[in-house]
């Protein structure tokens, strides 16, 4: 039996969680779960799961829930520091790292400083301290799992494979809605359009990632620091059918490969379970069913933040902080309507053309650096409205 | 530095062994070498390579070979028990078995005795033979590394997989060269269009078997003995780029494939290396130029022998060598123009049909059987005719 806790229970990530313990239940228990302001959903799930502890967002939440955790004897705690109790919090076997974005790194090292094997869904934590997580890790013997499906695809590929024969790893990326929209009407996408992803059911942050494929560009320095993998042998395809979710080519031709439906539930089970397997919550892949698996070069044109991310994970230093940054602030402007669908770029690019990176020290830097650079979006995308 | 034995070292396999032996002179040497009747390309390889020893199909051969080997101070040998001593000679550190056919089974089963690694890439042993072969490498402590592609697909997938989370096993087959035949056309398909092979440069025998499928059917039985799965979870899909080679589906609902450019030299290197890997001969494999994979179900009616090779894996005994037979005899009597393309499939269902498969013993048993169906299957194409 291990004792999962969920950072991010709300989101996408998290009720899919909860599905694989709801179905495994002689495999799985949840010892805890950190949300941020869906009150109602987390107070079901409290009910449903009886975790040893929960944390929200606000104290006034916090005090709200108290009579149901009353209850079901859960104690209840919140804010950043909260999260991190749920994310150290000792019954815990393994932690689902599943909040968005920057804030996410604080619970996550929380985690891995507890010595937590840590299902790692929050790829903006790698990105941002990818060093420090991995330093991390090594000293206090944690293991990082990751579920993104392109990192477990690259996981498993891994399993058993003489890490000096790697020749290139290459992540698959579905294009997203606006694959095949003709360049000159991407000014025009709205919200809805970028929302509507073909392939995967995700969150809208990442949602929106996907659209502009800077969702690819982060996972490439995930994968620079989860795998030890220089530059110049990590790749992008885009395979719309987003079946074959990574390539591992081996330095003597032979090239390893992992599909699977596309099914978000299947990378966090197998992250769950590892180093064991469950049995999958659906049928088996039918490839004759597919008929056909599509592989393209990345167009730059269409998807210029691909070059961005590319110098970023060149880089290194504090660039990919900025990167992460100045999109997730993008991000957030495009979805409250402030900036239309290639303000996101133009953001990121007016952020980045002015900006020298430098070497980052602990977290305490990261995060400061971070705030930096939000602000420092904001006020372009204010004299810009 | 490995000593490698070449059994068939002037058939196709033994030309793309020594390729890559002669890519590689630091890594790998020739040792010995077992070829038929080709006396003037044997004659080059021993000027080339210099080997220990060599053996021929006849005596006269060996005779011929005297003087020219003893310039290069080769030991000259012949017959079966010829192929034998080069398949156990001591230098020997790995064995590539590829003498096409039951003709293989002998010298496999000497060099399996002899305790040496064994580079299978005569299939028929091992579909004969299989149970015998893996309890005389189990006692001798020989390794059986499987140098078809799809078998080295598979053997490369398990790496680092707990066997038990297997759910299914892929083979692929390109389809051969009828595969968008009009079915009422293939009565009428010549030797020459039958190997006229869309993907893989091979010998004759099996180029036939590709356009029949039989030649998966072989590989089906081959891959349940050597990789101990049972009939049920092996499956055969039509995919015509050749690029995928085999499928391992794991019960989470996770797949793992190989993939890589269609050239014998990637399998035999890999298993000549094994564990190691070395430089590829060829360019990385390029998905984005390849552009699309698709797969089909196999269509039974255009490949009969696929339900008869299945009947085959399933019922055991001595059905598999029954099958093996009368393929072999059907095969040569079509190379030699003696029945049509549906002859192929006509003689092995004669044979076959008023068949009754009996359990087997060791060695001798094996082959009075294949000697007693081959004789049956040349009446059946005499009386034919």
């Amino acid at each position: 039996m291990k004792n999962v806790a969920i950072l991010g229970s709300t989101g996408t990530i998290g009720l899919n969680t909860l599905d694989i313990v709801r179905r495994n239940p002689r495999r799985f228990r949840i010892s805890a779960l950190a949300a941020g302001f869906n009150l109602k959903l987390l107070a079901d799930q409290i009910r449903e799961f009886r975790p040893g502890l929960v944390s929200v967002a606000k104290k006034e939440d916090a005090d709200a829930l108290a009579r149901l955790a009353g209850r079901t004897r859960s104690l209840v705690t919140f804010g950043v520091e909260g999260a991190e109790d749920v994310a150290a919090y000792d019954r815990n076997d393994v932690v689902v790292s599943a909040i968005t974005g920057t804030n996410g790194l604080r619970p996550t090292l929380a985690a891995v400083r507890a010595g937590k094997a840590v299902a790692l869904a929050n790829k903006e934590s790698m990105v941002v301290a990818g060093p420090l997580l991995r330093r991390e890790a090594r000293r206090y013997g944690a293991a990082i799992i990751p579920v993104d499906s392109e990192h477990s695809g690259i996981f498993q590929c891994l399993a058993g494979q003489d890490r000096k024969a790697v020749a290139a790893v290459t992540l698959t990326a579905s294009g997203g809605p606006f694959l095949r929209t003709p360049l000159r009407e991407m000014a025009r996408k709205t919200v809805d359009e970028a929302l509507a992803h073909p392939r995967w059911k995700m969150g809208k942050k990442v949602t929106v990632d996907s659209a502009t494929l800077m969702n690819k560009g982060l996972e490439l320095i995930e994968a620079h620091h989860l795998f030890d993998l220089p530059p110049e042998k990590l790749r992008v395809l885009v395979h719309p059918q987003s079946i074959v979710h990574a390539l591992v080519a081996l330095r003597d031709g032979s090239v390893l490969a992992q599909l699977s439906p596309t099914d978000m539930r299947l990378p966090i089970q197998y992250a769950l379970t590892y180093p064991e397997r469950g049995e999958s919550p659906l049928p088996p892949l039918d490839l004759a069913a597919v008929e056909r698996l599509e592989f393209y070069p990345v167009d730059e044109r269409r998807y210029p933040l691909m070059k961005t991310a590319r110098r970023a994970l060149e880089e290194g230093g504090s660039l990919p902080v900025a990167l992460n940054a100045a999109n997730e602030v993008a991000v957030e402007a495009f979805l409250a309507g402030r900036v239309g669908f290639p303000g996101i770029y133009g953001t990121i690019s007016a952020v980045l053309d002015n900006y020298r990176p430098r070497p980052l020290g602990g977290l305490d830097d990261i995060l400061a650096e971070d705030s930096l650079v939000r602000e420092r979006a904001r006020r372009i995308i204010k004299k810009r409205n």
